[in-house]
């Protein structure tokens, strides 16, 4: 085995180049799944990843369509496996791996604040920079040539089962995947899930990601006059949905930080005093943290709480934008009819999407302002998840990624939200290892997004090396 | 002079149908003076008045630049006169007037709300629909059609002196006119200006504007992070710049709309006595106001003021858009760096311009919040007026009127600005007479802008029958 795990190592070495090029072929597809005018980019995505497992040598290579009635804009995913790992010493069948990636990527505005155009993947300074690079075209394609290096030097076999499926709407909801975890979930059995969408804690230290928050994304809509209006001639006696909108969100947070909805933290869980040490001892500062990843003039959130308890175990509340009204340059006086916020909410265990959206829509409702009728929806939403850390693949996956690094591997959390890992928890009862080689100022869903190619490189040996151990 | 009063009016009455169909070929013109990538469209459009002017016989016809280093996007202004009037039967010369209007109209967004297309003007049950119909391409109009006809029917002499001035940027705040007024002031020297940009207080009621809320509009950019966020990583330690806009804008009014920025209301006058009298004596009904105007499920504004004098007589502030994050369909889980909300607030007199966004900006920059730059940027200004009822000029707008409408001329004030009005009152010592023939549904700066044509035809018979009058 030992020589089968070098060989597909020295495989994946050797084709480092043609590795890298590839990826920018897949990066340069806007495969944009929140603009229904990329819908055949996404598509044109699906296809390139399907090609490529086909051609490395993986089984019923197909598109599922996920579109119905009720998700008329469903993109599809891509499914693959190869079944056929040989018994293990003792008799036994070996273990299935699922891996799991998504394909689509998030949209690229701004895009004057790109260096480099967002589909145009280019290197500079050892990293690669595109729209997707990290998230998760990138850490996706590991997978698929971690599998290529195996498959190479097993001659044609892997040394586990693996089943491969790659979703097209992680960046909108994931609705499609859940639903078909929901109804076809046995095409998906498998021991184990490896997910590789999060970020290493730092440069160099290798990362297991054991707990994620989920979240609840929402429209709040706040209808007015019944046409656009003069503020001129009506300023004094309009409502003016802006006006109402400002009012409703500055009573969801008080200026700490802390959420006002009633009863939202009910069912939050505090962090064991083992991993709130755990978390002290990470390499952390604050103020490095503030000056060269956010660069804000201070930070903001509950006080007495650190940086990484905020973030990865309290619930947040965030404004992503305001539709509405003239957002042109120069002036136009005029009361929009109505205005939207885009509000969001990060949840942490063991709240649930469907109470904390219940609690904050009848909040929201009750602060009506007047002269305006609010409309709260729900966009989409993810359970928040946590790990157990004691199980034989979080073990393999350590070992796999010291190997690599020739570090111990720490535990962290994440603060944003893999739907897709709840479905596998909460559906299919599979542990998720979630093994990931992102870097902290990759900006990702931001100009710029990058990937460390060092890290694209260990990423696919870790894999390599994960799935030889799992197979024993 | 009743002679030829008479057969000016014939003309325009005979020609009725050419004149909509040459205000149609202005309205053709997208002049959008707040959008630099029709800089070209809005010098046709001057181009086409100065063209139309020199054809009727006025003299002196020229495009006068107002660019400068500091107003670098300056539109051209359209000047006219013709100043041979003969004396009065007491040898004293006759008296000159200033025609003013604009040439220039509001952006059309939304475009999908328009019925027919904003530039295609549309005939449909008596009004023509465009964007500029009556704001201000229209009303303009009827002073060269008015013109037009005095022309012919005194074969080739006009029965006073005037000077006429339309300008490219009153919806952009009349930088280019105002510079002009202040440095070229003896050029518009003239003992009455006639302006009609308002609107009548209602159908078939002919209306004097006395008086006009002034204006302060500005921007208010908040900046957090140095570069976009993702918010499932960073919700919870980064400053949300829709959220910090959201807080300032809620203390910016009360609920019930009064402005808490202190000192605002210190200059405010009351109207007078009689003023408040004759307002409750015109024909307005806030319930059908209400629901036919505005169709809100209830009214907003100071409580106890009615809705006349609170859109008339006191100061308020509107949120007109909020530009920055994700506006897209869907879900994009950005923390934005920075957002900006566009404020307005209409100034009454006695306030100024200068000191009412000094105190707003002070209080504005009181309220920053945590982790949040803001930066308060004036966009343009105007100042309120009232114009007295006592003189001969605003008496010969009356009879004018009287003899068109066949009723009493009502006095009232216009909630909105027309900055000019302001420099022509304190620059040229020149009274004003607002005499506007818009409706109060006609949409201005909304879609589905219109004009009454019944009002358009009166208007330029009003203006034959008020310029014979101040003629004598």
């Amino acid at each position: 085995m030992t020589t089968k795990v070098t060989a597909a190592v020295e495989f994946a070495q050797e084709n480092k180049g043609r590795f890298v090029e590839e990826l920018k072929e897949l990066l340069r597809i806007p495969s944009i799944s929140t603009d229904p005018e990329r819908a055949g980019d996404v598509r044109r995505a699906a296809e390139f990843v399907a090609a490529e497992l086909k051609r490395i040598g993986m089984e019923n290579v197909r598109l599922i369509e996920t579109s119905t009635a009720k998700h008329p804009s469903g993109h599809p995913l891509v499914y693959a496996d190869w079944l056929h790992a040989e018994l293990a010493a003792d008799g036994k069948p070996k273990p299935t791996v699922l891996c799991y990636g998504h394909y689509d990527v998030q949209p690229a505005e701004p895009l004057d604040e790109w260096k480099s155009p967002p589909f145009e993947p280019t290197e500079r300074d050892g990293n690669l920079y595109a729209r997707g690079a990290v998230d998760d075209k990138g850490q996706m394609w590991m997978h698929v040539k971690g599998l290529e290096s195996l498959m190479v030097a097993g001659g044609g076999k892997l040394p586990v089962n693996v089943r491969v499926i790659v979703e097209g709407e992680e960046e909108v909801g994931g609705e499609g995947i859940a639903s078909y975890v929901r109804t076809h979930g046995e095409q998906l059995k498998a021991d184990v899930a490896l997910v590789s969408d999060t970020e290493m804690f730092a440069a160099e230290l290798p990362t297991l990601c054991v707990g994620l928050r989920g979240m609840i994304y929402t429209e709040i809509e706040a209808r007015g006059a019944r046409t656009d209006l003069h503020s001129g001639m009506y300023g004094g006696a309009a409502p003016n949905p802006f006006v109402a909108l400002s009012q409703v969100i500055a009573k969801l947070k008080d200026e700490d930080g802390k959420i006002l909805i009633p009863g939202f933290y009910d069912n939050v869980e505090k962090p064991t005093d083992a991993e709130l040490k755990a978390w002290k001892a990470l390499p952390f500062d604050e103020e490095h943290y503030r000056e060269s990843e956010v660069g804000s003039i201070s930070l903001t959130g509950e006080p007495g709480l650190s940086v990484l308890e905020r973030t990865w175990a309290r619930p947040t509340l965030d404004v992503h934008g305001m539709p509405g009204g003239f957002i042109g340059a120069g002036a136009k006086t005029v009361i929009p009819a109505k205005a939207v916020a885009k509000v969001s909410m990060r949840l942490v265990p063991d709240m649930t999407p469907a109470e904390s959206f219940a609690k904050y829509k009848a909040y929201v409702e009750s602060l009506t302002p007047k002269g305006i009728v609010l409309e709260v929806r729900l966009i989409h939403s993810g359970d928040p998840i946590v790990v157990s850390t004691d199980n034989e693949f979080v073990k393999a996956a350590t070992e796999a990624m010291r190997e690599v690094f020739g570090k111990e591997t720490v535990f962290v959390r994440g603060g944003g939200s893999i739907p897709i890992v709840g479905d596998f928890v909460r559906e299919l009862k599979t542990p998720t290892v979630m093994m990931g080689f992102g870097l902290p100022d990759d900006n990702l869903h931001a100009p710029n997004e990058k990937f460390h190619l060092a890290n694209f490189h260990r990423g696919i040996e870790s894999i390599v090396r994960f799935l030889s151990g799992v197979g024993g």
